[in-house]
């Protein structure tokens, strides 16, 4: 019986083998039915000697990351090679739950990729702050159970697993139970600490970023993800561990990309080829964004191409610089030359819309009283996501703090958006560089709050109105008037537009946060991580200032 | 706080990295709870800079083979330092069914090493024999949510499987949708028949001999099982498969080993010594028999020391002569010197007795009417398991069928006996040797009927009521007298007795045969497959003469 397609003459990478083996691929029903010669299809594509390769698995990503909303997400990366993406939609389930996502799982098979979850871990990621979800170890044992679920999201509670004090705890004893991936997250742990994270089962860590890191927990049984995103770039420091005895447990990753990185750069497929640019033999590359992740995460019909693996493939012309040209997806070609095939459709973006329900608002919410009294201010740590405690003196007038421009001393807010509650956090931030106006943003990790920065109340009430009006999004406001606006009217985290268009917004947005005075390369990046409440040093949640080391709440003052 | 066990100044063999490391390793509640110094634990082992590695992970055996109950046969492997075993106990599931055998897996905890469950897939192997037992593919399905069930065991319905026909294929279907593991079995198959065969989704095979198969089964997909048993050798033929490029998806098996075998040289420890002896490397050999099977069968926590996995190791001297000193499972030391420390106990094995069920024979059942015609005789071929037909004029005297030594032609019958329906098939059959007397065995692949070969009716006879006397095994009469048996009352295929007991008995009943002039090396292993309807070219079920090729029963007389 002839097949649905026959992809003639191809050089075709075989991970299995490291070889580079002649011949035609037969398609049929969405797999690969056959490689050699002699075979019939109803259509038939003469490659000519190009190469054809197995589908990029992006094994660990925060699509959110993006502000792209998932078709338009899933648009862009396919026409990079990637067919298959592994996430945990940490973001979106800690706005709309664990249940929404799952209903939107089901419909992601008109996506031209591939989408399976991880159950995120850590939902809400402390009670510090109020999140929009909670994810129970009973919600996790269900969701295991789910088609498309591989297993346990990043263990990121590593301090609470390792006094065997977390929930998280739970829910990996769940998976386990389950025969269920687990993925780690274990900045920095060593010794006896990684130890005893590892008892919990994390299968993997994507936060190396050195070499003896990188060697010990590869030594430990992780699968060392070596991540190159668009903030985290370990890429070249951690690429002398990929050698011949360690390469199968290797693999690459993006964690989180920018829509500008994905647009400009590319997905795996720009990881890929840094790796083959900084020396790394191609087809080793290919299996660490391939063969590699199937094997970790038990795709067992993914990553190669061979008889009775899904038909998701990517013609190259070159291989020292690999471009994927088109790429299959289930044996249908969806994109060419850089560019999806299909309409990226909707795909019940409108469920997670109206998620920002503010209580009604005043200036005088954003006012903190001020007596010249020693406060606790969070100063922000250029390129890093952590933050430092200090203590400062703060200008006031008539009894209120007001901003201290010279010291770049400004207010920040945060408004619980979920409930409606009328919850607000306020507290004082240095090192935006900001000079007037306000900015803010409902990306604010984990439980993306309202996050605001501003120089005075008007505009931070402004800008509060402006992103309640968009549904959720980035804002930037000054004397009372909007100067940029970013719309994510999807959960405050994802924009329905296309990549082209929410990359030019984003540069209009940053633009104007920028003439207001605002000297730090990525001020929405660095305002989403104000609020999170596992990392240290000081931050602010919709509950108050949190003091990450104490796991408590403090006071603004000092003393 | 303290862990229970630790095994101190070890030289660990990390599996993952391929090097050695100093250190100790701690265990508490069976799994290694930490790597590294500064490890308290209730019970100290110094271990004097011997080298510690993964206890072994025999990927594909069939238990059965040795004759041995699983009490005893776990006690001979776990000797020699196999920890994990995982098989689809196929012969006994012939006999007794899934469901014995479901319920025997509840209590497999008891023995000193844990057995996985494959599902068998073709029981029985076709409809030309009446066998103990038949599973469906709806009792797979069920199956395969059992705690120790890993996937499907090998398809050996390859025929079927490539025409699309097979039960077998609705079987592969129900554990690809559960997600599990399908083991191949694919002798010879290359090009579009590999191809077709491997849409169903078999992930190994174990039946490779030569190194172009064995390149184009990994070239496909399959991981490469080598295979080092007592009959087939292929071990050096293979390795020079293993390179840097393929060693993560080669695994060592012994799929049959003897019982004679296991005691004197080992199981996979023997393969593993081989495989170094001929060159590989001592830490690369080990993963081929440890990290590489519990990759494949998707166990996470097995086949490295490393936190979280089980305490499943060894204890060595030499890496270059790898003999397991002392084995642990579950953290417990379980063998040590060779010698297995707990005793074996019964394991339920009388739940799997009396099942030789005859219906009252007498000799003239075993009569063949002949009249000088030319008839179809089994000639066995030596050192092999497939069969030839060839036609001969048969001596017959009183009408009847008799003997011919001097061409050594002698008659050969299979009594049904699973049910006692009185199902007998005769034939003949030449190339054992035998000049007086007869043999007889319920190891009779794969329904396990009982199968005789003898020179007269009354031996045969006497045969058969020796078989039933004792619940099943091996027998060898002669004038009418037992010379020698070897019982074997566990599902006619396995005895309670110790493997030291049933050597020495298998030696007795292989010299009692050679005593009556046979003169091929293994007799009762030839006439386990004399019944095997589905390897080419002859052979005798109990219902009758089956042409394997034509898949249909013939006559006997040919003419």
């Amino acid at each position: 019986m002839p097949g649905d397609l026959l992809l003639a003459n191809a050089r075709i990478v075989n991970v299995f083998t490291s070889e580079i083996e002649q011949g035609d691929v037969l398609v049929a029903e969405g797999h690969v039915a056959g490689i050699g010669a002699g075979y019939q299809a109803s259509d038939v594509v003469d490659l000519r000697g190009a190469f054809l390769l197995p589908g990029f698995i992006s094994g660990h990503t925060h699509p959110e990351s993006s502000y792209l909303w998932l078709p338009q997400y899933a648009s862009l990366v396919v026409s990079h090679g990637t067919t298959t993406v592994i996430t945990d939609l940490h973001e979106l389930v800690n706005v709309s739950g664990l249940a929404a996502v799952g209903r939107l799982l089901q419909d992601v098979e008109r996506l031209p990729l591939e989408i399976f979850l991880m159950v995120p871990s850590c939902v809400p990621a402390s009670d510090l702050e109020t999140s929009g979800a909670r994810v129970l170890s009973s919600d996790v044992a269900d969701a295991l159970q789910w088609p498309s679920v591989l297993g346990l999201g990043e263990l990121m509670d590593y301090g609470g697993v390792i006094e065997g004090s977390s929930e998280c705890l739970d829910k990996a004893v769940v998976a386990l139970q389950a025969g269920k991936v687990i993925d780690g997250h274990a900045p920095g742990l060593t010794g006896h600490d990684l130890n005893a994270y590892l008892a919990a089962g994390a299968g993997s860590d994507h936060e190396c970023t050195t070499l003896p890191e990188g060697r010990l927990k590869l030594q430990r049984g992780m699968r060392l993800m070596i991540r190159e995103g668009t903030s985290e770039e370990n890429l070249e420091d951690l690429l002398p561990l990929v050698t011949d005895a360690t390469y199968p447990r290797c693999l690459l990753v993006v964690d989180d990309r920018s829509c500008r990185d994905l647009l400009r750069h590319g997905e795996l497929d720009a990881v890929v080829r840094k790796a083959i640019r900084l020396g790394l033999n191609p087809i080793r590359a290919i299996q660490l964004a391939t063969i590699n992740p199937a094997t970790y995460f038990g795709l067992r019909d993914h990553g190669a191409i061979a008889p009775g693996f899904v038909a998701n493939m990517i013609v190259a012309d070159d291989l020292a610089d690999l471009r994927p040209r088109d790429v299959y997806h289930n044996g249908r070609l969806v994109a060419s030359a850089g560019r999806c095939l299909s309409d990226p459709g909707s795909l019940g973006g409108e469920n997670f819309s109206h998620t920002v329900r503010l209580n009604s608002l005043s200036e005088r919410d954003f006012a903190i009283p001020g007596n010249g009294r020693r406060m606790r201010v969070i100063q922000v740590v250029p390129r890093q996501i952590s933050t430092h405690q200090v203590l400062e003196t703060v200008r006031s007038e008539d009894g209120y703090v007001v901003a201290d421009t010279k010291r770049d001393i400004i207010r920040a807010a945060v408004i619980e958006r979920h409930t409606g509650s009328g919850n607000i956090g306020v507290g004082l931030v240095q090192g935006f560089g900001l000079q007037r106006g306000a900015l803010a943003s409902t990306v604010a990790h984990d439980s993306h709050n309202l996050m605001i920065v501003g120089c005075d109340e008007a505009d931070m009430h402004a800008a509060a109105q402006e992103i309640q009006r968009c549904g959720g999004g980035l804002a930037v406001v000054a004397e009372g008037r909007l100067l940029a606006s970013l719309p994510l009217p999807i959960a405050g985290l994802m924009s329905p537009d296309s990549p082209e268009h929410v990359v030019s917004q984003l540069d209009v947005v940053e633009a104007a946060a920028r003439g207001l005075g605002v000297t730090i390369p990525n001020p929405f990046a660095v305002l989403s991580f104000l609020a999170l409440s596992v990392l240290p040093e000081l931050r602010l949640t919709d509950k108050g200032l949190v003091d990450v080391r104490a796991k408590s709440l403090v006071p603004l003052a000092a003393d």
